[in-house]
């Protein structure tokens, strides 16, 4: 294959924009219908489909024969988002109004169901003999995603949440996704057993990469950079790795000092924000999480390393995708 | 095939029962399993995978084969009321509280989503050459049930509902999942697809005459064998095709009485039934109704009477099953 057949990240991600701008979901009731486009076009980064597509390009050049399955991951994403909101009783997604929000709860479970149907009529668009393996797959996937979201609801009311639980929660809540994303792509492409797990691998340990990230950039982002404001998680006393580390080794006047901000009610939220920052500080949670984040890239991108793609332009081209992800500072 | 190789639909109800009530949905967390087993052991006919079990032994007799898959349509069932009742703010369901009464509204969303996922699961244990068609008519299916549930929220703010419409709502969100119920299990047994869809019609019409009963029932049954209280249709100004009809035929004194009913805010609950009542006998509303669902009682039953199976005595089962439908008071 010529590097000038090769796709670029940025004419996959073109392509796919284009047809999720252009998919008909269905007509009537339009009170059905119009939060599924609603959501779906409120952008983001397209990273799960976009996943997938690129790893059937590790293997397989025609891409534009899979857009509507790898569409079906990103259609499934957004259901769970859908659904998620109204449970966390998000106002704003992505700095728009949330469904139950714009039309109201009953809208954002009946559309979100929908949601969920048509994201498996989607995935039938694929040759009938990959048919049993990839919705077996995908349904593993998705009932792990539904487990993680419910201990991460649990875990709300939980005093003491062990670091291998919080682990295997973002494992199931957002990692597996990631992996089922590239395996599914993989597998269109006829990829070895053995490349697809690897993939497979890979995706649920950047994934676990990647929420940490998240836990690491809500207090220690530069502002300037960051989206959002600087500490979110602290103020909502959010049980993230950073705090269940802090909570596991804390003793004497760090412990009361972080009992005491935990439990306050009345308080100022930059000083709370700025006195965990500091026992985090002093606790060296920040290298402790950095750490732990590095070994799960590592250990994805070793997995990653060990497949046998025929394609290297392809290859370089989902590591330079994740390696943005990995160093991204918002 | 002998008489004794026939299972009665009995001993299908009860081989039913037995694999819904050992069925293993998911272990942990528990929150989110415990409701789908608590919903789906409230009880009921199990009429959907009923027929799914008795239209399979129209042409072959080994039903055991086909028991999982038969159940995801109760699964189904059950994972739209899950989210029915929520949206319908109902604190009972088979006279226990609902799912999101007795956990809460977040559970019973997010049970319900595993439901669906578990659904499909379900569905993939058939042969994989029957896998595509056998989904894409289940998609089908469950994306009407969905938009018929969004009709009929419509319909509750509407001041006009046509009959056209009103049929139109039930048929999709009832009677088409009793049309692939029947459909699926004569799939799965290699009916011939004249046959399939012979009986999906079937189920539609006598699905859509079972819901024309159920708004008879509320007003015309016999107290005695009723289990619910008479006329609660009426009390609610639900959009009942006896209302529908009624509001549509009544003219001068009719139709002032009718419009006083329908928007006085203050009043006996009794005395509103009994008046509405009256109103519909004088409008001949109760004929009108029953001779509409005769015509698809009939329509489904000559559609059941083209089939062409071999065997004489499973028919008769499931023509005696849906005549017993058709002939309750209750």
């Amino acid at each position: 294959m010529n590097q000038e057949d090769n796709a670029s990240v940025n004419k996959l991600l073109q392509e796919l924009e284009h047809h999720i701008l252009n998919f008909e979901y269905g007509q009537s009731p339009s009170e059905l219908y119009e939060p599924i486009s609603y959501i779906m076009n409120l952008g983001g980064k397209r990273i799960r489909p976009l996943l997938t597509l690129m790893a059937y390009t590790l293997y397989k050049g025609d891409y534009e024969k899979i857009l509507t399955p790898a569409m079906a991951v990103e259609v499934f994403h957004n259901f769970t988002l859908m659904h998620d909101d109204i449970m966390d009783d998000a106002p704003l997604r992505r700095g728009k109004p949330t469904v139950h929000e714009k039309w109201n709860a009953n809208t954002a479970i009946l559309s979100g169901d929908v949601m969920l149907v048509k994201a498996y009529a989607m995935l039938l668009n694929i040759s009938p003999e990959k048919l049993p393996n990839c919705l077996r797959l995908f349904n593993q996937t998705a009932a792990e995603v539904c487990e993680g979201q419910q201990h991460d609801m649990n875990f709300e009311t939980k005093e003491h949440v062990s670091e291998h639980a919080y682990i295997e929660m973002i494992r199931q809540k957002t990692a597996v996704l990631l992996g089922f994303a590239l395996e599914f792509g993989a597998l269109l492409a006829d990829a070895s057993d053995n490349d697809a797990k690897k993939l497979y691998d890979f995706g649920v340990n950047i994934g676990i990469g990647f929420q940490l990230k998240d836990d690491l950039l809500d207090v220690y982002a530069d502002q300037a950079k960051f989206g959002k404001q600087i500490g979110g998680d602290i103020i909502a006393n959010k049980k993230t790795f950073l705090l269940i580390k802090a909570k596991e080794l804390a003793e004497g006047e760090n412990k009361e000092k972080l009992n005491y901000w935990l439990n306050v009610k009345d308080f100022s939220k930059e000083e709370k924000v700025s006195a965990v920052t500091s026992i985090y500080n002093v606790l060296g949670i920040k290298e402790l999480t950095e750490s732990k984040m590095h070994d799960y890239f590592m250990k994805g991108f070793e997995q990653y390393a060990s497949i046998k793609t025929p394609n290297e332009f392809a290859y370089q081209n989902l590591l330079n995708l994740t390696q943005d992800l990995v160093e991204r500072e918002k």
